[in-house]
This record gives structure tokens, C-alpha cells and sequence, in this order.
């Protein structure tokens, strides 16, 4: 679906996209911590896609299941029971995501 | 899916879980109120999940149509038509329990 | 400033204003309980100038010191730590209502 | 659905449904700008249901899709990358309300 | 203050601002339709600081008085109440702006 | 202020406290990248005084320039434009933080 907002080739959009590849690259602060920060974001923020779009890269940045939960604490203490059932849904795709690694 | 959360043995989720259940106990105000004060904080945040688990502890509560429709004025009022969406989600829950609880 | 706003005569904004109005009076729900319901929504929301409206209007209708902390309970459980600062500020302006009232 | 809340006679519930009519009628601004107004701000406000609503609206008022583009750029601009599920999804429902009208 | 954003040299910060930029610009849409999403966008996510930025914006595109509260309707609408101490806020700077353009 | 908060002797306000503190404890995530977690989530949810004070344990826990302003990328790039003005507060009170620390 990215791909349709691209072919509409308007420039904002795109720019937009390149920077959220460039936003995430190692840096003063690495792959991994970034993508928890935006984990988190996400997670505060409520959405759903976000989440698991960030739940991929922190798994494949080797973020083990202690740090996820760690991640999951802050969020609820800082954005509230609101954010439980996201978690809820979080920790199922987070499972997916450790299981087939095993594999 | 609480139970996975729990699961995962984190004691700021727990605790989180612990404090949910204590805050909604009776005190100087009533379970009661204090379910519609979680009620209308859900929908104003706008979470369907927390909606329907404060819709169903309300109706357990005796909370009843007219009492409940208020509520609904209070949240499209503060929240906006923003949250109408999910007033039309709610009305269709709510109805389902009370339509239930005639049987 | 609320006269400024209706001022200038905008049909949407006085209308608003009205129902407004409306919303908190007594019904199936008292005013006292509909005035806590506006408050916890502002805090979720976190707006300080609706939250003091709505501390005033609980002051006139009678709510007391521990009922008012079990709404800023629900509040901070619901919304999260990032409603602490303005738990803050609410404390601080319900302690002034509440001691100009005792004189 | 948005019958059964109008089933249940609530006043201040009524009066909302009829100032959302008001508000988008043309005035000082035309219908088209107030639903473009009305879609950026369910972008920012990442309501998929309103933000559906006002891109069919916007779509009866002759938005050109280099328009829909501007406005999304607007929403993700301000928003942030959280709006860029809920872009995908409105990009989805314009590709289908575009295509629909060229029959 | 943005230069000491800027003098960072952070990359990311950079494009950001320089995006910025290019989402204003006349296209499809003219610079002021988009200021005045931009307004609208800022007034429902309720910063202040954005709000002031855009008001001042669209005072340069000519945004006349009646316009302006027709923006203010649909943020209001659309927002709920909680916009209105923002709207007060709003008012008295486009007041500020209007009356020192008369001069 | 916070000892008002808690001299009101209410339960669950004593216990959100007690787990903020747990939450942000060394753990599988350092504490370094747990009040980092806190940090970017009180940016995307714009609260300043929750920014003020994440500011000041990222301070204490070392967090470099660099390191800095790649979290404020992180937040206005999830968050969108409408964390600049949070950002400039930021970088304002980051800069009275890290030139005190020089002398």
C-alpha cells in the first residue's frame, strides 16, 4: 500500500518516507535503540500498525523478550490503561514474531 | 489475553493490573461512578476495547439507558464528533447488553 | 473572552456554547456527577483551563476532598503518568477553592 | 447506526447531529473547503470512520486527486509518520471512489 | 528558537523544517487552503504555539474574519469542547493581528 | 507539589508513584535507555513538564548531544510538526542542563 501513496508521486509524501528511512539508521544512538524509541512512540500513541511495524524491526534488531516487556511497562505507566489493549495485541504479533524465529 | 501479559512475569504490568482493580472499587464514590468516570475517559480517548469493558461493568452496575445516553452526551461534547464513530460501537454494545439482560 | 468568541456571531460557535449548557443540567444524571464527568475527560485530555472549569463547578456542587481524589485516580490510571503534571496543578487549585470555602 | 443514537431522543445528542450539518454548509467558505478542513482534521485525529466520511464528502465536492494529495501531505506533515496507516487506508477508499465515478 | 534546532546539525531536524517549507507552497492547492489546514490541524491537536504560527499565516493570505470563525467552527466541532480555551486564545491574537493591519 | 498528591493519603495515587519509580529502574533495559523510552513518549504526547523531567535523568544517566537530538528526531518525526514547539522548549532547557554541567 506505500507503494500507492508513492506512485501518486507527490513530493511531501515522499520526502516523508525517506526521512523515516533516514531517522531510524545507526547513528549517536543505534538501529535498536531507535526502533524501541519508536515502539514506544507508538505505543502512546495508540496505533495498532505502528506498532507492529516496530515490533518486526525491534525483533529483528535482536531485542530479546525481557527488553520488549520493559518496553511494554513504560508505556503503559506513561500513556495509561488506554494502552492495554494495544499491548494486548502487541504481545500476541510479539509471540508470532519470537516463535517462528525459533524455528 | 490479560493472562499472557500476566504471564510474562513483569511486575510493572502486574502492578498496573493491581492498581486497575483497586481504583474501581467502592470508596468515598461508588463503583458505579466511578466505572462511568472510566466510561467517558475511554471514549473521549477513544479506545473501542476500554469502551466495551467499561459499558459491560456499567451495565453490571444498573447503570440505565437514559444515565447512559447522558454519558454519551457528556463524551460527544468534551471529545467532539471525533468520537461519534465510536458512540455508534458503543450504542450497538450497550444495546446488545441490555437486550441480553431483559431475557 | 467567551464574549469575544460569541461576539462575533458565529452560528456553529454560539450553538456550541448552548449545548454546552444543556449537556451539565440536572437529568437522568445529576449535575454533580455530569460535572465529574467533564472533569476526568478534561484530565484525560489534559486541558488545564477545562480542568479548572470543571473543579469549580464540583466546588459549587459539593464534592468532596476524598471524592475528588478518587477522580484524579481514575484519571492518572486511565491516562497515565503524563497526567500527573496537571494532577498538580488541579491539587493545587482545589486546595484553593476548597479553603476559601471553609472561611 | 447513526439512527439508533437518534432513536434514543437525546437532546444534546440531536443537537450535535444538526450542527455538524451546519457547519458544513457553504458560508464565508465553500462545502469543498470546510470537508477538506473536516478530513485533515480526522487525519491528525487518526479517526479512519470520519476520515471515510469526509473523503466521500470531499469526493462529491470535486476534489482533484493532486488536492487529496496536498491535503494528506498536510496530515502527515503536522501528524507525524503515526498518520501514514490511516493514509494508506484513505488512499484505498479514494482509489475507490475515483475509480467508481469514472464509470 | 529554531536556529538552535538547527545549529545542531541533526539531519533528520533539518529535512523536517525543509519539508515544512515545500507543504505550504502553492500547488494544487493555494498556500492559503493550506494554512488554513494547517490551522485547523494545529487547533484540534491543541498547541497553542502552531495555532499562533498558522494564524499569522493565513493573516498574510488574506484570511478574512468571517473565514477565520468558520475554521474555529469546524475545529470546535470536530474537537469538542476541549478546543475552546484554545479558540479564546486563538481570537485574541487574530484579533491582534486584524486590528494592527488596519492601522 | 508532589508531596500535596500524595498527602492526601490516596492509594492508588501512592502506588502510580511507587511504580514510576520501579519502572525506570535498571532492569533488562538500563535505566540510560529507559528514561530515554520516557522521554520520547512525553515528547509525542506533548506534555513540557514530563519533557523537562526526562530531560534531567537523561542528563544524570549521561545521554550525549548527539544522542539528543536523535531522540528528538525520533518524536517529531513519529509526532509530526506539532512537537516543534515542544522540541525548542526542549533544546532550551537540554542546553541550561548541559552548560551547567560544564562549569
Amino acid at each position: 500500500m506505500n507503494d500507492k501513496i508513492l506512485a501518486a508521486d507527490n513530493k511531501v509524501m515522499k520526502r516523508i518516507f525517506s526521512i523515516d528511512t533516514l531517522t531510524y539508521q545507526d547513528g549517536a544512538l543505534s538501529t535498536k535503540v531507535k526502533e524501541m524509541l519508536g515502539l514506544v512512540s507508538s505505543m502512546v500513541l495508540r496505533c495498532d500498525d505502528c506498532i507492529k511495524y516496530h515490533l518486526e524491526k525491534c525483533h529483528e534488531e535482536g531485542v530479546t523478550n525481557d527488553e520488549m516487556f520493559e518496553i511494554f511497562s513504560v508505556a503503559n505507566l506513561v500513556g495509561g490503561t488506554i494502552v492495554i489493549p494495544h499491548t494486548r495485541r502487541a504481545v500476541e504479533y510479539w509471540e508470532e514474531l519470537t516463535t517462528s524465529k525459533q524455528e
